[in-house]
């Protein structure tokens, strides 16, 4: 019973909404330890809720239970689905923010339709609360994710730029940029070549460091982040605050064989 | 021993004022549960605190401690007062935070006054942490409300802005101003019109809707909130965004007959 | 088992990091209660890290365990830390942060290098998740810190701004500027005169008095906060607003004899 319900939204803490799904989980199973991964995500930005579930997720310890809720199409026809996997369970609206979890782990989708797990009162507009909470409450609590509505076959898939590769040279993108102003791309560390060199928005930053400290205080510098991507970040500074001018969806980051660029 | 303790303040969560709270109570009540419902309370903005308590207590299991912290008046001689009900218990400076709680359920109203249920040293600018926090904790180990202070027979009321009835209109105001941009007004569904038209500052949003998707990206829409309230939102934006210049405490959101406006 | 780390950090709450070590912590020790101070530390402000830290701690109970995070130098030959006390125990980078901690309080001091108690892999850029937080987890599970590493005579100082007596003065500088825009200096009340007459910035601000509703609103003065410090404050308004033109670092708070100044 007590297992964890971690939360991913775009609530904000301001108004009280990331509270109730506390309040509407603990009213169901009192044993459940909720923790808030972030409730900042940008409002709609379902790319966003993927990035940072994606990166965290794994952190967390067996029969966690995943509750994401970006959903700008709440009370619409979208679905809501619970993703189950050997290790963790999802609950989220089913519009692109789950596409991240590994196929070959999944072992179950169900939509959550049946009523006797929600709310008596739904809100057009909180499904969050009285949805969704409800049902990963339900889930920690060991109900069957089958009680919950019928078995689907697939989940909607999420349009994330991708890397492009050319023959010496692979192009990615911006997909987050956090607190400290470090700029995360979509390169995972995998494909970057040996010695590699980096641009960024067309400036030079380097073959790929270890760490900050690697850099004197104010250069820029690339790394492997924590998240396994590419990162750009300048030490005790921000990357960020150098290109802010820029539209961070249509940035640049380049990796290049060393001698070629840069 | 193991209920909840919710906290909403105007501290906000930079400077762990909210965190001192819940040392206090955890070195009193181990097994009581802490919930921030909202640290983001504007400073000093009773209204603010009663809004946000009210829309969201009910969402929280039966034996909940709502403890509620925003008090420019620290120091001086407004009391702090527990409101017990059947269903939650109540601590808050007696400054009209609590003024929504329904009379007729309250089962008693105590001072807190007895300094052996507060820290030995006690602030003058800091009654939250030192004889608040405590209180809430030492309720939530079932101490008796009796022991904390004399029973009083009346809480302070706020004097919170009520909507205005007119022969085919009624005029309201703005509670609360979401993450969204979400705009909560003072009109609960109760009292709206059949096929009611409504209109912000002057500005036409036409009839009541269900959800966002039922306008299209970026057209304004009335419709009833999670909290029961006509609110104005934006679908895939930000309503306050077309008014911010204008004075939130002066913007008149106005619901008329079909056919007389709009 | 059951005991509370808490967590003080620059990292915020948009980028989920606070959230993985309450995840790593949890597969570790199920039952540690986590309780974040602060995760709004400014980026890299070790000074500031050391303010908050020190100003709360003791408002915890015995057996918890403080996880500090604002670490710049990470990935770099800094050391990382526990400090054991009779009351509590600390974790965190050797970069100034714990030197707070009184002497005299100190049991052991040991480095934390056994990647035993680590996570298996290692990013040097967030040794938050993968080395300290499973650290302070561990400890909360009772291992001997003499496991996590070897034993050391002593912690790194920080440089933080100290009082500057004269004869009939006291010079003070900015400690912190919380929400509400109170400013706290350095001068703690010990250090005070009877009937201390106090300027900031070359203004007067008057007689220290006991709290805010001893002024009128709008009003400046100078009072003992709740962390033993003199601050200067306006009722129902922000004290900060006023100076925030000028440079907090070489802001000059001055404490004197009646008669001679303000």
């Amino acid at each position: 019973m007590g297992s964890i319900i971690t939360l991913t939204t775009d609530f904000g803490t301001a108004d009280g909404y990331q509270a109730v799904l506390e309040g509407v989980i603990a009213g169901i199973n009192p044993d459940a330890r909720v923790v808030p991964i972030s409730h900042d995500i940008r409002p709609g930005d379902i790319a966003g809720g993927w990035y940072l579930l994606k990166s965290h997720y794994r952190y967390f310890p067996p029969r966690t239970i995943h509750l994401a809720v970006v959903d700008p199409g709440v009370g619409s026809r979208r679905r809501i689905i619970a993703v189950i996997t050997e290790r963790h369970t999802f609950v989220a609206p089913d519009n692109g923010l789950l596409s991240f979890v590994p196929e070959n782990e999944i072992l179950a989708i169900h939509t959550i339709t049946n009523r006797e797990y929600a709310l008596s009162r739904i809100s057009p507009v909180f499904h969050g609360r009285d949805i969704m909470a409800p049902a990963a409450a339900f889930l920690s609590r060991g109900v069957d994710p089958a009680c919950l509505g019928r078995k689907i076959a697939r989940i909607a898939s999420l349009k994330v730029a991708k890397p492009q590769f050319h023959r010496d040279r692979i192009v990615g993108r911006i997909l987050w940029i956090d607190r400290f102003g470090n700029i995360v791309s979509n390169l995972p560390a995998e494909i970057l070549f040996e010695e590699a060199v980096i641009q960024i928005a067309g400036r030079p930053v380097g073959p790929v460091r270890r760490t900050f400290a690697d850099v004197r205080p104010g250069k820029m510098l690339a790394y492997i982040g924590s998240g396994g991507y590419l990162e750009i970040a300048v030490r005790n500074g921000s990357a960020w605050d150098r290109f802010s001018g820029l539209d961070r969806r249509t940035i640049e980051i380049e990796v290049a064989r060393p001698g070629r660029r840069g």
